[in-house]
């Protein structure tokens, strides 16, 4: 199963596409949409969308998992991030790919173990989970490969207590 | 000048649509989007997407002005309007019209006339300056033709400071 996760924003949206076969996870592809400080927010909403749905069309992930922010940052950035989000999910929707959320917890128990852990620690499970020869740059990148690696994690969890496999929901 | 303004929400959309000629402003037509808050965020959002892109491609406007939200409610609150925000200013600028942004405080100001002005006297006002026969229902319709009249007066502003009209940005 294709999965491709994502970690939104409206400067960096970092994306990863990786392959759950069985028990096995490959990574197919990674990196990162970038948008210009200085263009107004509609381009680069409009660039941030165009290159997303561009990426759903060529790796045609069946999940696309998104990170779910919690903020004890300021309003104003949930908000922009919130915008830069919208037009990713519609981007999926458009595609066809089923959609989840996790939160940075999740993603920290599903890659780590522990809610607990550091950036770091998560950066290095994913280089090693995935077999990759360094942690990706920018952070955004190895984010949205752990929030891929969150899904396949909770699809395999669904699938031993199911006895089959789901695509998420 | 054709002008949208619109109230950027995830379960109700509010649009005014208004055509600024010289002095007078004319309302075209106004109304709500709205999306039904058992369904995915991401069919939420596809909806308001589609419709908003139906509305700017059946009235052409050169201009859209869209409420820009100061929050003092919840993060959550803001990062979902942020997500439906982002759709529909993406939505807009596929449409090549022109986007701007005011805030509460600034409609208030361009409404009524000053900034501690209740919802129930922008709303008479609304009325009042379009000759509609009610207040328009549900309230983000009023607010949304609220800011539709805020950038007609923008625009009329700045055209007495530069002796030519503008579209704003």
């Amino acid at each position: 199963m294709k999965i491709m996760g994502i970690d939104p924003g409206i400067a960096i949206v970092g994306y990863g596409v990786i392959d759950q076969v069985g028990n096995r996870l490959k990574p197919v592809n990674y990196g990162s949409i970038q948008t210009e400080a200085g263009l107004p927010t509609a381009t680069r909403l409009k660039q941030i969308y165009d290159a997303a749905t561009t990426l759903f069309s060529h790796f045609k992930p069946e999940v696309v998992a998104i990170e779910k922010l919690f903020f004890n940052r300021n309003v104003t950035t949930a908000f922009t991030v919130g915008q830069a989000r919208g037009v990713i999910m519609l981007a999926a929707e458009e595609a066809g790919a089923a959609i989840t959320e996790y939160t940075p917890l999740q993603v920290k128990m599903a890659v780590v173990g522990y809610g607990q852990a550091q950036k770091r620690q998560i950066q290095e499970m994913v280089k090693t989970l995935l077999k990759l020869p360094d942690i990706p740059k920018p952070d955004d990148v190895a984010d949205a490969l752990g929030v891929a690696i969150c899904q396949a994690h909770s699809t395999t969890f669904t699938s031993l207590q199911t006895g089959k496999g789901r695509g998420g929901s």
